[in-house]
């Protein structure tokens, strides 16, 4: 077990213990927004075979000049499979995305022709090649379409659909409990009594897993069951769970919380209590493959523990990308405060047109809920940072949520 | 009708007929991603009372210097409610989250006392309001909390519930229908037939459409049950549906058919045709509430028309902002063809540390689904651009979806 680690050690702790996850098939109509388990190879080319890419005629070689005329020999339908080969001066109507003939030189729009009786006059000179969608030209047999780890998004799902996947091996979602330890943070199904509050990280964790791919599916009370109710419900789900995530009450009295209720779990703690501001009484722990967190119960601190630690390790388990983009960005209002220790400073990051700003957010302190609103990013201060000036230069750690641009 | 307009033209029409939709009320645990349809104010402060931020002694007037003793004169819990004051020299103990007594003038952790007979020695000078969370310092009663239009994420979901929210008031999703009306291209769970094409329009279209916060609830094969059912089947749903998307099949052997098709449903055409590159045979109509869109066919042209006219509509009834950010950026392959009318490349954006590079993404024919992928802007291209050489600046329209940083 490592104590009063650095950001950066406990992640690589973290790595060290989370590998992706098994698969499960998922049928396509259900798959989006989940992540590739496997690579997907193109089972054939698409377009299969050569088609039109417009409602015309198909030639065959000829003399290709304007005013010059073709034999028509078929019609063809959007079913039709040709059997035959176009030869020297032969011509075949053909509607957007029919099949072409071999020898097809090119497919002319049916407005730039003239047809009478069997015969097909062109009124426009047309290059080889044009308004033909040859077979492959999108995609090719055995090509990698689309890599393990990709989350599928509306391009990726019509892509599996134009190839006639009707199902698709995605990673599991990564079953998570919500577990809150605090006497006197109660559910919003309880009657607050004086001195209690209304639980908001529950609520506030149970969507950030679900945004980062993972699926919440129990939430429990600790603090108001009892610690020994909690400990045998947890360890009654364990075999199902990939994460539990603690908040509130982990650490208590000067004393921290976590180590008899890891110890009554028999789970063996990586790392307690990380070099960090706010949310240094953090940590994590390994119970079979299930990890373990517990996050400060101060809404802030909460949100920084997560994002610093939950969300890399449920990436992981999905197989995905985990690193956080940094960026330098102006800072535009500053930060009064000495930086004792490392610190995470809620951001409200943009681009001017013609650079990166970013705002230090209302309400810093780790009990406040206000510096979460708009929160799009984490400056990233070093340890030892003296406060920082309006129109200073800092480094900043962008959620990749997609509220930035 | 306005026809062969602008982009901006079409959207204006667009915004002019777009209003935001009614309200419903949403359990407060089904409300992340939802939309607020009333701005939400403070109902009263948080913290409501002032409380201690840890656990410890608050203490009245007094003596202040290290080494001096106050009385304990209670002890309080989470649920107490003191309706004494703190008098010169009087102390009480209060745990984290514990509201204070009148005159609390700082509280000191328990770690800095000797506790000993009712009496409390401070061994460490603390100054007045340490650890003392004020009433209000979070928010204040009546202040707004979260603007309309808002959609909620983690932090406003958090907020919302510590303020004991229950239900909340969200924009109704708009009520979709997607329409593939191409007579060859079948649904997932039919038997492909010579000819025939597996759908993927209708697949992305309903990917795209729950992304933007739309809901989907049918998608009509016209092609296939043939036009008079689907008049029909449209006829009997169009009370309960705000949106349609129709794609595929709007324009065959130079003809649209969306003409006779929205005359058939008694709408009025806002506007077809619209002067872009690709997807120009695309248009909306109105039918009392309900927006009718038609997008192309071709999958790549389908989602341009998508992201240029259905999105920032859906936007609009969820009465949240529609503008797409523009950036300027780098073109780092460059784009080969002139460009006779404004055209649309997809591209994919990305920071480099020092600025904007967009790639063209390979596969820009219109019937083909590749240049999606990985897609996250589109190079504007206004009407008589020439090629693009490596290395240009462009003119980027950003995806605020997510994937840029």
């Amino acid at each position: 077990m490592f104590s009063n680690i650095s950001l950066e050690h406990a992640r690589q702790i973290l790595t060290d213990h989370c590998d992706t996850m098994a698969g499960e098939m998922v049928p396509l109509n259900q798959a989006v927004n989940r992540v590739l388990r496997k690579p997907v190879y193109a089972p054939y080319h698409m377009p299969l075979r050569a088609q039109s890419a417009v409602d015309g005629y198909a030639l065959g070689e000829g003399p290709d000049k304007i005013g010059s005329s073709y034999k028509l020999i078929a019609e063809l339908k959007l079913d039709s499979f040709p059997c035959f080969g176009l030869e020297y001066g032969q011509a075949v109507s053909v509607p957007t995305g029919g099949i072409l003939p071999e020898g097809t030189v090119a497919v002319v729009p049916g407005e730039k022709t003239l047809a009478h009786q069997q015969q097909v006059k062109i009124l426009e000179k047309i290059k080889p090649g044009t308004n033909i969608k040859e077979a492959g030209e999108d995609f090719c047999r055995d090509e990698l379409l689309l890599p393990s780890g990709t989350k599928l998004d509306y391009a990726a799902v019509a892509l599996l659909a134009a190839y006639d996947f009707y199902q698709v091996e995605t990673v599991r979602r990564p079953e998570t409990a919500v577990v809150c330890l605090a006497e006197n943070i109660i559910c919003q199904e309880m009657k607050l009594q004086n001195g209690q509050m209304r639980d908001s990280n529950g609520p506030m964790l149970s969507a950030l897993i679900d945004r980062d791919g993972g699926v919440v599916s129990s939430v429990i009370y600790g603090g108001i069951t009892g610690r020994d109710k909690m400990i045998s419900q947890l360890h009654s789900m364990m075999n199902q769970l990939d994460v539990a995530v603690f908040t509130g009450g982990t650490f208590e009295n000067g004393e921290n919380n976590m180590d008899a209720i890891m110890h009554a779990l028999e789970a063996r703690i990586l790392y307690q209590s990380v070099e960090l501001q706010p949310g240094s009484h953090t940590g994590a722990a390994l119970k079979g493959n299930c990890l373990l967190f517990w996050l400060s119960g101060n809404p802030s601190a909460c949100a920084v523990n997560y994002h610093l630690f939950v969300y890399p390790a449920i990436k992981r388990l999905l197989g995905q990308q985990t690193e956080y983009q940094r960026i330098n960005a102006c800072c535009v209002n500053g930060f009064a405060k000495k930086s004792n220790s490392r610190r995470m400073v809620r951001g409200r990051l943009w681009w001017t047109g013609k650079g990166w700003n970013v705002e230090v957010l209302p309400g810093q302190k780790p009990s406040m809920l206000r510096s979460l609103l708009y929160c799009n990013a984490f400056i990233d201060l070093p340890a030892g940072t003296p406060p920082i000036e309006a129109g200073q230069e800092v480094d900043v750690l962008v959620f990749p949520v997609g509220n930035v641009l």
